[in-house]
Parts: structure tokens; sequence; C-alpha cells
């Protein structure tokens, strides 16, 4: 059963300390749809413009992505620069250039309908709003947003948010998002949106970057450190690598939804073992050689760092 | 078997958004003390002058900490006067008199020289030697330092690091002692201080406040969540309860000092949970009346925070 994804492609140019690329593959669609598909099919939900390489295209293919639901139109593709700080836990953005995206209004294929599990990344409450009506019964939706929307957008936002099974954000935005600076209390905030109305969300997963995740339910909490790294070179990504790892995983373990406690938990560990990877270099280029084998590698050492007897 | 800490007693005026108290009960040695006698026996070295009060000095008998290597000399107690800011990660200090502090020459008892755990709490590194050279064969030192000795006594910082078992440091000052960013890098490069001359430290634990604490060995990493906690009232003393949650867990557990590493991990887990108490009231307030029964509560809630099958 393949995974849903609506979100962006983009070419972007990004300055880490480590180095400078330009006009490389980015976008929350791209990370993610090459990271789920490690582990089952991608169905990918997108818009970019003429201008977008018939390599990246071949990339996607290769990796068994459908791409019935791209579009692709005049124009040209949507444009990201920033820049990391020293510390790469903080960046500038340098310029946003929607061009085609300013067109995206999601048609979903009839096949991709039946979608069991579907990230919304990072795009308009609104379109995720849209790309929600067309699936049938999803069994499990992951969204996730910005501080952008939780400025802009903050009711279409809250709508979503009470529509979907997980959220997924930064601790930055979670304490934008409810005005408080304790993550614990934040995070039953998040829970209680659109609670009465829809029993809905379930979970929140709060990325904290060198620090790992932590993933919220009503009965608890699950931590994941992040995997320890000596060399991180381009943090682009990381987010959406992570929610492809983790959604991926699960999709495997549970194609027919039916996932349990014990399964999510160690999707969050898969989330952010592949996110380990991404950083290691610029663009999607670690996602390009990176297996199930290597993922398991550092799985294992997570389990010998974080259990105690 | 005691564990013998060396550090401070103190007058603390202290204020976070959630109130403010005046000359209460602080100091290194005083977080340690009444943290680690939950566990096993305890033996301070400290100094105080004659303004400490005997209510406190009843308080350490209490609990069965062992004073006879408590000068009390005339005049004034040290004072430290913090304030924290909104979100509780960063404080300034606002004022600190060393008064008596000034005349801590330690001078062990006899009956303390064959500790086999010691905790060199955050003082001059001079006087953490001074100690050292006093204790015959601990299986265990475990120290702590900070910013002021990192910049001002570099050397003599060294030397003692050189010395020890385990180092504990918060991300910041490993971050300022190795002049990198890289917390994993830094870690190897505290590890190799006095590697060649000792084959020390073995040990290196990370404290990141609410994103838990590291150990670092050379064999490898183990990761403890901090505790999650809707409601901190006062951070001061979190870095001394996990050192006495920490070195208490293990010499009740080894007492002949023949610890293991499944053991180091869970005393690092005992370390978190009781810091987590700590901060959860001003002073040394929440440690009058924690008992183990407490702690274990909270290390099982962790283990199911962290495990994964």
């Amino acid at each position: 059963m393949a995974i849903l994804v609506v979100g962006t492609i983009g070419l972007d140019t990004v300055e880490t300390p480590f180095g400078r690329v330009e006009e490389v593959l980015g976008g929350s669609a791209s990370y993610f749809s090459l990271a789920a598909s490690l582990y089952v099919p991608v169905q990918l939900v997108s818009i970019a413009g003429t201008d977008l390489s018939a390599e990246h295209l071949q990339l996607f293919r290769s990796r068994g992505i459908d791409l019935a639901g791209l579009s692709i139109v005049e124009g040209r593709t949507f444009r990201w620069a920033g820049r990391y700080s020293y510390d790469l836990n903080s960046r500038e953005t340098l310029e946003t250039q929607l061009n085609v995206l300013t067109q995206f209004h999601p048609q979903l294929p009839e096949s991709y309908r039946s979608a069991r599990y579907v990230f919304l990344a990072n795009i308009d409450p609104e379109l995720q709003l849209a790309v929600l009506e067309q699936v049938e019964r999803p069994a499990l939706v992951l969204l996730d947003s910005m501080n952008f929307w939780i400025e802009g957008k903050r009711q279409a936002l809250d709508e979503v948010i009470g529509r979907v099974d997980i959220v997924l954000m930064n601790d930055g935005e979670v304490r934008q998002y409810c005005h408080t600076h304790s993550i614990v209390r934040a995070a039953g905030e998040v829970l209680s949106v659109g609670m009465r109305r829809n029993g809905k969300p379930w979970g929140l997963i709060v990325k904290k970057g060198e620090n790992g995740a932590v993933l919220f339910t009503r009965e608890g909490y699950f931590f994941a450190p992040a995997y320890p790294l000596e060399n991180v070179k381009d943090p682009t990504g990381a987010g959406d690598s992570f929610a492809g790892g983790f959604l991926g995983y699960l999709a495997r373990s549970a194609p027919d939804g039916n996932f349990s406690l014990p399964m999510l938990k160690r999707a969050v560990i898969h989330g952010t073992v592949v996110a380990s990877y991404t950083v290691e270099d610029f663009s999607v280029e670690r996602l390009r050689t990176l297996t199930l084998a290597d993922i398991e590698i550092r799985y294992e050492q997570v389990r010998e760092y974080t259990h105690f007897a």
C-alpha cells in the first residue's frame, strides 16, 4: 500500500559553514518521497515548472515514486535560498520564489484516493484541507506546518490540525502555536485542538534537531535521541526525511493501517535515523544511495544508546 | 560505603518567573548530599560561616550526612544571587559573595580518605586536586566544573580532568572547553585530555537541561531524556542533584566500586529523575521529602518513554 504525500518540489540554493550548493533538488515532497520510497511505494502530489530537469524526474521514477499527481506547468519551479548559522541551529531565508506554486490546486488521481497513509507536508493549510477532502478513509494522516502558517492562516491551520492524526512541528513552532514555553504544556494544548469535535489529533511529534524528537500522545511520551553525528553538512530536509522514515516504516509494517504503539515507537526511531543520513550531505544526495540495511545499522545503535536494563 | 563530596554550601537568592526566595539553602554540596544521601551515607567537605543556621545543619544531620569535614569559621557563608529568564534556559548572576569560601583549604578527616566514590563539585580546580591527593584509591571520581574555571584556570582544570573518571559539564561548557560546536567531536576531545598520561577520563556526561543528558565513553553513548515536567519552578541545583542521584545509585548498587555499564546507564536515569524533582520547587525543598519510592516511579516511566521493542 502506497503512501500519499502532498508538498513542494523546489530548487534550493543553500549555504552552510561546510559549503554551498546552487539550484539543487529540494522541497518537502522530494525529501519525503525519496525517504519513504525506501520502505513502500509513494504517490506524489506536487507541482513543478517546465525548468525542472529530466534527471530529477528520473530520480523519482527510479525509486518507484508515482508521479501521476505531479503537475508540470509552464513556468519556473519553486525556489528557496537560505543560509545556516555556524552552529547549524538557525537559518536565514535569503529568498523565496513561489513561481508555479501559486498555481497549485492539488487534484488527486483516482488511484491515490484510497491511500491509507498520508503526509500533508508544509504547504498552505487550505491546500492541505483540499487534499484531505479527496482521500477516502486514511488510517493515518501526518501533518507538518511552520511559523508562516501559524501567524498567517491560524484558523485554517486549526481546522486541519483537528482533522489529522499526528501533528509534526519543531519545538519553536509548538511554543509559538501555544504561546507557552513549556513543551509539555504546549503538547497538551495541540492535542486538545479539535479534540472536542473530531477526537483528533491523537499524537504530536516535536522535532528538536540535534536533541532528537518526542512523540506525545494522550497516553504518554516517547523520546528518541538524534543519532550522534560528528559531521553535519546541511540540515535542510531533516524534518521531511524524518517524516519519510516514520511513515515509510509504519506503512511497511502495517500496510492495512492497523499499527500498534510499539510500531509507532520504532517508526519514530526510523525517522530520526533517516534524518541523520540526510544531513550528512547537501540536498538529497545521501538519500540517493541510502538503503534499508544502512538504516538498520543505526537503528540498532540507537537501541544500545537508549535502553537500560 | 559512603560517597565523599567536596563543594559549596551557600545561601541563595533566586528569582524565577514563578517566584523569588531569599537566602535559602543552596550550594553544590548541599544539593548533592541531600540527593545522594537518599541512597547511601554521604561525607561532606565544605566550609560555612557562623551565620549558617542550625536548622540547615540539622537538615544535613537528619539525612545521615557526615559533617566531620565541614569547617564552620567566623564570618559569612558564601552567597549567590541570580535571576532566570522567562524560559528558564538562561540565568544571570546578580551577585556572588565568596565570603568564607576564600579560606577554604579542604582537609579530609581520616575517616573520609578511603571513600570509593568521590564527587568534586564545581569549585576551583586547584582545590579539587588538593582533595584528590588526600583520597586513597577511589573507584570513581566524578568532576563538575564551569565556564569560570575554563576561562580562568585552564591548566589546573586540564590537570584535574586527566585524573578523574567521569567529567560532568553542560553542553555550553563542553563547546567552550573544546572550541567546537559539535558536541560529539567535543566529547572526543574531552575524553582525550590526559588520556595519554593517565588513561583518564573514560566518561563524559553532558547535561542538556530540558533535553536530558548524554553519557559519552570511548565505547559508545547513552542518552537519557529529561523527565517531562509541566511546571518547573527553579532550575538551581539540577546538575548537582543529577550528580547525587547518579553517584548515589552507583554507590548503592556497587558498594565495592565494581560497577558495570548497565549500572552506569541506570545511574544516569536516576540522575535525571532526581533532578526532575529538585526543579519542581525552590532551593532544596523537594529534596527534603523525596523518597526512593518517588524516584522509582519516574524511573519506570522513563523506561516506558524510551524503550522500543
